[in-house]
């Protein structure tokens, strides 16, 4: 009976470092091999990054990844795991060009694929069929689909390599790679995490697994790249759909598991299906392995994990050290500060109050809490006599006026970033941006907003649950109760609450998740029970915060329609109907 | 003989604004009536405005247009214009979704239509065919792609119509349409400008009528729509090439032609086709018409009257009635003062001083002058005792400082724009922007950048041709001599220049357009005969700049390769290889 010992190697790829991506798969070969490996797959686009977006029409970049390819199987080879089979994603091109290139517009010129390393070379390629082109995804503007399908034969069992996309459509490659015979489908990705997306993906694999009765093997990257987040939860399950083994969410994992399927026919492949035989290493008599089975955490320690990890990841992979951000005593930047402490520490993380003539005691008692609780640097910088002379040479009064304040605020971060070189995080949660309620070059600066997508009692929610966390483990929680309690306000002026501009959160959010993640009409978000008049002036504020949003710093995606290239919308936009 | 006469609807519609555009439409069908017209075109998506973008996801949306377009049939009806055959352009949906739905993510539930209004109702529509995907285009994200092709005969000709990307493709619709004999080919466009875009479109034109031997009315919208300019600029050609009307740039025009064409066969259609039979009304025997052939202007004036309708209609469609922006006395906030004065008059245009200590004299003068020149309305706002508290309190020095003195200019400029409603405009040009030399949150503040897309050279160059413009008309050039010669600086330290900083910007721009506009790679861009270090440093600095770039404002796009849309590439990005 052929038994067949798989690696998934999770690694965390960062977009253009070829050098250190290929580093990560050296080091997982050897430890799959050390495991005693067969096969060794890392995940899609697992040697460039992903997503490289319009690097792939870039003719210079796909050389450089063609060469990083081969470089790859030959160091592979120099460090003694030749004989070892790896798996590896990465672009390949430049091919001629897919469309008519009616401008001198960036047209398709690579394809979206994986390669098996082996002895020193590239053994074989596949390209990608399904190029996904809705919400983040732009494939089939960079990719030229693929027209070939692959089936690696190793040590007797047909195992068909697909990537990603394919695994999702009924009736396409799954099927007809399953029905030529093949005993595993392995299928590498780069799949984006949002909330409950476990909910839907374990769910496919498992399908996909029972309708074909056969093992499936998915691996997935993991970590942030700008606003997406790749989890991992790279796993493995047989053909009645149980959990064979699983990587645990948010970090490089090798996950070696023994795959013993009881049919692979080995039969001749139908056109357009190739196989390719591959040597596997002499091991003898191996041990069975005990494959790890992470469990799942809750839904909001999923949520937590994943924005450390989008957070921490921006600012390593771009080379910081540090990050700034304004401590209000408000819930939104707690958050943030407990979330960058998760992720950096609090010793690289520099918490600054700035209160003005209108602050209350307790948005400075409460920083002070924070900045305490977390262990963050912490400075307080008073603005009044940075805004008065602005107010002073300008008139300014109302509105005006308060926006001075958010932005003398804005150049205190900025500044103290340029002297010292942290990362500004800007603060603002989705609801804020949802309707605008930001001062813009104000509370927006900076070149990372950790809860961007996250609405406003989501945020409580993390806060409740971040503190119950730190308490079951007898720890302290990060967040103050008192600014997850107390009412939010902007304190621009004396007394404001949020409350006095915006309706109650909960009808807010209920709204904007119609208008925005459904997607739905005005007349069909009243039609759910919300106001007609409040549905009204939400949905305008919306549309005319466009050109805010446009402007504002990147941050994790968590949701199934995150602001940024997940919803591309016009600034410039006289609505008539909703 | 059968004669035909046609008029071209060159409309400007905005993004939504469904009664406006109609309005548009009606206008123009009752000019056409009174023109003795059988038939009139408008141009594609011209209900709705165009790109749509993810509205084609919203059903709402598309519902509110398809009840337009009915609403626009029994209004044509109901002004006694109910027997004039009448194309409009929009949207059509909901349709079942394309793509497998793999998340909630938007799916293409729409096609992107083309529909004949006769006797108040929709006779017929027509779907695109070719869905462009690349450049600023995500139309294969929101459209169906269309299954079957439209001819049209009025008075005994058999008229083909078509939209747009589908005039691109050799071999494609117009191939099979003219093959089944038709004997016009009518063309509805939404086909943004760019510089030089005359010397591809109208070529095409020509060569699809030639190889064809047909008459082609092509008819484009006109207007700026957030960063897309559409020149209008629609033309009719005869089956030998030769124009025979063409309609001006950046004007809403009606431009009517007679067409009598010599074969016309009416044969039956092959599958795939449909041939829609329609009245025309009894005008008895009509006069030939001398149709309008305007001349296209040169480049540099095709440029200036591009930008100056990307900005009047940014402000206009958004509702703005004046702008304020920052007058340094230096090259780039001139030229987007004198675009701006001749976008909505100097009477409507705030220009804004605000010198510091190390200001030169001449700043100030230049300033003083382009203001007098223009007629701007002009104020002076020195910046030293908004500066100083912020640089005493936080001890700021070296760039942190300049950096201040940009963004305290800034808040000045937002402070006004609150106070008295203005859209602020940012003056930056490409080159800035290409590699970061500018000041986030500081000089890159604002709703709008007018020369967002030009290269500083052509910045100089734009200006000495506005001045000789003037000159030739008699009248001072709004330039002051100054702003265009001297070095520029941006005068955040004594003495500085750009150019202790930046390679000259003849080299520079010639760096810039092999690397960005041409995506070359470092190696290519060295072997073009560029110093390998400069190019080292400039590629370095266009990477690294792309976090500001992102949080950038929308301008015009005038180039092949704008930043925004157009250009989509990682802000987490670590080159290995450029």
């Amino acid at each position: 009976m052929p038994r067949l010992r798989l690696a998934l190697a999770q690694t965390n790829p960062t977009v253009g470092d070829l050098a250190g991506n290929a580093d990560q798969i050296v080091a997982a070969a050897k430890a799959a091999r050390e495991a005693g490996a067969d096969l060794v797959a890392a995940g899609e686009m697992s040697l460039t990054g992903y997503p490289i977006e319009d690097l792939a029409s870039r003719p210079s970049f796909l050389q450089a990844s063609r060469h990083a390819v081969e470089k790859l199987a030959e160091r592979l080879e120099a460090e003694g795991l030749g004989d070892l089979a790896v798996i590896v994603g990465h672009p390949d091109g430049p091919f001629e060009p897919r469309l008519l290139d009616t401008s001198n517009a960036p047209t398709a010129i690579a394809k979206n694929c994986a390669s098996v390393l082996q002895g020193g070379r590239v053994v074989t390629t596949t390209a990608k069929y399904h190029l996904p082109n809705y919400s983040v995804f732009d494939e089939y503007r960079v990719f030229i689909p693929g027209d070939e399908l692959l089936v690696v034969r190793v040590k007797g069992i047909d195992v068909a390599l697909i990537i990603c996309e394919d695994l999702w459509r009924d009736g396409g490659p799954v099927a007809r790679v399953m029905e030529a015979g093949a005993g595993v489908l392995l299928v590498v990705n780069a799949s984006p995490w949002i909330a409950d997306k476990d909910e839907v993906r374990l769910p496919l694999v498992q399908h996909r697994a029972t309708e074909n009765d056969t093992f499936v093997a998915y691996v997935n990257i993991v970590g942030g790249q700008d606003d997406l987040l790749f989890d991992g939860d790279s796993v493995v399950v047989d053909g009645a759909g149980t959990i064979v083994a699983r990587a645990p969410q948010w970090r490089e994992h090798l996950l070696v598991v023994d795959l013993d399927p009881e049919h692979s026919t080995g039969r001749t492949m139908p056109a357009g299906i190739r196989r390719v035989d591959v040597e596997t290493p002499a091991f003898g008599q191996l041990e069975p392995i005990a494959p790890d089975v992470a469990e799942l955490p809750d839904d909001r320690q999923q949520l937590w994990d994943g924005l450390v990890t989008g957070l921490r990841d921006y600012v390593q992979k771009n080379g910081f050290t540090s990050v700034i951000l304004g401590l209000s005593g408000g819930i939104d930047s707690a958050v943030c500060a407990a979330i960058a402490a998760d992720a950096l520490g609090g010793d690289r993380v520099y918490g600054v109050s700035m209160p003005s003539q209108w602050s209350s005691d307790h948005s400075r008692s409460d920083a002070d809490d924070v900045a305490e609780r977390i262990g963050v640097k912490y400075s307080v910088e008073p603005i009044r006599d940075l805004v008065e002379p602005f107010e002073r040479q300008l008139k300014l009064t109302g509105l005006a006026a308060e926006n001075v304040q958010a932005r003398a605020r804005a150049l205190i971060l900025m500044g103290l970033s340029n002297l010292d070189g942290h990362l500004v995080l800007t603060t603002g949660n989705k609801t804020e941006l949802s309707v605008g309620y930001s001062t813009i070059y104000g509370d927006s600066v900076g070149g990372f907003a950790p809860i961007k997508d996250v609405p406003k009692t989501m945020v409580w929610e993390l806060a409740r649950w971040r503190n119950e966390f730190a308490e079951a483990q007898g720890l302290r929680g990060p967040i103050p109760e008192n600014s997850i309690t107390k009412p939010p306000s902007a304190e621009l002026r004396p007394g404001q609450v949020d409350q006095d501009t915006l309706p109650p959160y909960e009808i807010l959010d209920g709204i904007l998740d119609a208008y925005i993640t459904k997607a739905l009409g005005a007349a069909d978000v009243v039609a759910l029970g919300y106001d007609a008049e409040v549905v009204a002036e939400v949905t305008k504020l919306v549309d005319r915060s466009e050109w805010k949003r446009r402007q504002g710093a990147i941050g994790p995606k968590i949701s199934g329609m995150a602001f940024g290239r997940d919803r591309r919308l016009p600034i410039t936009y006289r609505p008539t109907v909703l």
